[in-house]
């Protein structure tokens, strides 16, 4: 009997940065300027990040505070679509071959809709992988609701390479 | 080597409407007469719609806003199974086959035990598929401890047909 | 054609149990003496209950709810590993083995990195397969970023014994 594949699991929040920061949204491996940016010391790319955390869960491998923290400083600033091939490069080096990536965005703004496929494609090529984005609100509940934030959650499947 | 199946992911809230409003509760499509209701433009059937977005996010296909917004109008007003069932249809459409749903109601009430059964066989015939509904609380915490709404999550697994 | 694997999902949230409470935190398997612990009626480890919820959820066996409330008394105060490891060994039961199950903590503390390997190990253990452990935080915002509880989400991926 082939093994099974594998299921992964990432969740990412940021909150929006102050009027006047000088940031530029960077949102599912996209810059959006004009639109109200997140707040962060990395770029806050919720979307990059959930999917990158996703393949490392699935994978064993920990998440992007181990992989990238403290211990390894050259990551410090890096943007989250190169955490994101980073972190598919380790899953692939740990001898998976990733199946897809699935991210919802879950906030009010921006309105993913337009740029859905531009997006689809930078994180796909990240990933090396298909990487679906999708969209969603919460009807003015919660952090994203209230407008504090935008969060993002990822589901990966991968597979042992035999 | 054989392709892998592909995961997806789906979340979705709605606040409850005021007293005296009139709605009856739509949830994991049932009808729930003498419970709160959900407010909403459609039915506010949490856990199908994060079911039917789930489906979507597997395929690629987009979300609920994509494929049932503005530009299909003939879709204002779909219950939420009814969203399900073409979400269901859409994605087979495009060559897959369904594995199965997994749908998890967050919230406080009503109560999902005893009606369990029957909401997960309204919901499979929507989805020509098998979907579990399990359900949990916050201890108190968030928008749903605090009573202001219902949320629900849901992963899907969905393979190519080769 | 082979039957496709499924998909669960479980998430799970418990607040702080007030200072002096005279709780020890119970988290992944894992006692934190010394950390700020949740409150509950039962051990309030979110990490094995969202593992075992995804684990029911893909089998379509309920919820914690379902199978360890009131109306089987004997798994009151059992442990969240306890829990778990029944709740897989219901999934078995049912006819279906386990692949993996991945899960995520989202909340400021503690920090789960010193511990992981130590965690997935108590996890693994009980699921009598592959847990894997990851963290991330919330920028502050929502219930876990303002230090008002501890939340765990999980993916677990199953397949019916041919």
């Amino acid at each position: 009997m082939s093994a099974l594949p594998r299921t992964g699991i990432g969740i990412d929040v940021h909150a929006f940065a102050p009027a006047g920061s000088g940031r530029v949204l960077a949102l599912a491996g996209l810059t959006w300027p004009g639109e109200a940016a997140l707040a962060g010391h990395s770029d806050a790319d919720v979307v990059a990040h959930a999917a990158a955390d996703a393949l490392l869960s699935a994978a064993g491998l920990g998440d992007l505070g181990v992989n990238f923290g403290t211990a390894e400083p050259q990551w410090a600033g890096a943007s989250g679509v190169s955490l994101l091939a980073e972190a598919a490069r380790r899953v692939r080096g740990a001898g998976f071959q990733i199946g897809n990536v699935a991210v919802q965005v879950i906030g009010t703004r921006p309105k993913i809709g337009a740029r859905r496929a531009e997006a689809e494609a930078a994180l796909s090529a990240a990933a090396g992988a298909a990487v679906s984005l999708s969209a969603t609100t919460t009807d003015g509940l919660g952090l994203t609701g209230r407008g504090e934030g935008i969060a993002a959650i990822a589901t990966a499947l991968i597979a042992a390479i035999e």
